[in-house]
């Protein structure tokens, strides 16, 4: 499995995303799952999939024109008008490698070779955007009422972005929302793990404003993982308790 | 779907289901999904179903005896000798319903009219015992390292089960762990919701502590409903920020 969390605040995107892939629990690897095309000051596209591997990566070797020879290599990613076109462009190649990988059979969430994919950034004289596209090519759209995407194994990680997000939140915020929702997904399923991979985008800058990747030493989501738990007590403690 | 979860505690049991099953979101029904079997003094059973109700509400009226005139009923899981043949004879007849509606099928997790069963209670002379049991008709008990089971949508509420579950509890803690946990998950997944039904049972008592059905307005589960979100946010705003 996966997860990936894409998420819009009122100064920009932030987004996360594991690097376990595995087939079956006795074959476990570690893969990128977050890719970039940034050409600063122009424009700045996050790519996070979800799903069959050999689906996700010729998907993202198709938008870098690895079919062609380096020196001719011109991806139309870096060319479309629109973020709404850039995720048409997306959606239309993950339809046709997942087609071509199950040929006669229409792409689909059941089909084994599905992948699902958030995509965000901007253009410049453009908002930023961020959207979800699935395996049959189509794609929604974050909005107010729905501000963040989530793919692969969403559940767990669900209840506290739903309750601790806010639209006007820091990046600072943003990130340990992020890392308490993946903690909670990474306690509880072996399909998702660590490292993590982060990146923020701020609103107009046309640039990526950082990109890390977080290890599972790293002292600040230590830090959250062994106090989230002892700070969820608490709160839990602080609630009055039934009365029989 | 369903959310129901058997917790063991030191003291005793602790059981909670919901009541909404649905097939689509356009035909929703309630339904009572905690069936219990109480000679007291002698013995208590709890049983919890989560799956196809057809299968469930099959399984039930065979364990009731319910094919036969009133006066002849005996049911024979007043009869079993332990909580283990208990749970064998539930997950006999449980496979034997779910085979009769796929013939020359193998009862499986896979099957659409599968279901899942939480058995616990105790018979006079042993241990309260908790059970979950399989389409198949094999089973697994509950155990120090593993002291509840979830079934049904059990993902958004595992967490805070996880986190703030301690064997030494109160039944009035642990009544509010279970609210918690259905909160978040009646909050996250329309498949699950109100009312709720609530069982507990005290060791060695052999009779039913207490039970209950916890509607919507029930003023314990409005007030961690809405508090629990706060507690959250509070225990979330505790932890320091990253930095970047």
């Amino acid at each position: 499995m996966t997860y990936c969390v894409g998420l819009r605040l009122d100064r920009g995107l932030v987004f996360m995303s594991d690097t376990r892939t595995n087939a079956g629990v006795d074959n476990i690897s570690k893969y990128r799952k977050m890719f970039t095309w940034n050409v600063p000051g122009e424009r700045t596209f996050v790519l996070m999939t979800a799903g069959n591997l050999a689906t996700t990566q010729t998907l993202v070797s198709l938008l870098e024109e690895r079919t062609k020879a380096p020196e001719d290599r011109n991806p139309s990613i870096l060319e479309v008008p629109s973020m709404f076109e850039a995720a048409r462009l997306v959606g239309r190649t993950l339809r046709d490698v997942i087609r071509e990988s199950a040929p006669g059979n229409e792409p689909s969430a059941q089909s084994a070779f599905r992948a699902t994919i958030i995509l965000g950034g901007q253009i410049k004289g453009s908002e930023p955007r961020l959207f979800m596209i699935y395996p049959e090519g189509n794609f929604v759209e974050a909005c107010d009422e729905t501000p963040f995407f989530q793919i692969g194994e969403t559940k767990y990680g669900r209840p506290i972005l739903v309750r601790a997000y806010e639209p006007d939140m820091t990046f600072e915020a943003a990130v340990k929302l992020m890392m308490v929702s993946f903690d909670s997904t990474i306690k509880a399923n072996l399909s998702v793990g660590m490292p993590l991979d982060m990146l923020l985008y701020e609103t107009d800058s046309l640039d990526i404003k950082a990109q890390r990747r977080i290890e599972e030493d790293d002292p600040y989501y230590t830090l959250i993982s062994e106090n989230w738990g002892e700070a969820l007590k608490f709160a839990f403690g602080s609630l009055p308790d039934y009365k029989l």
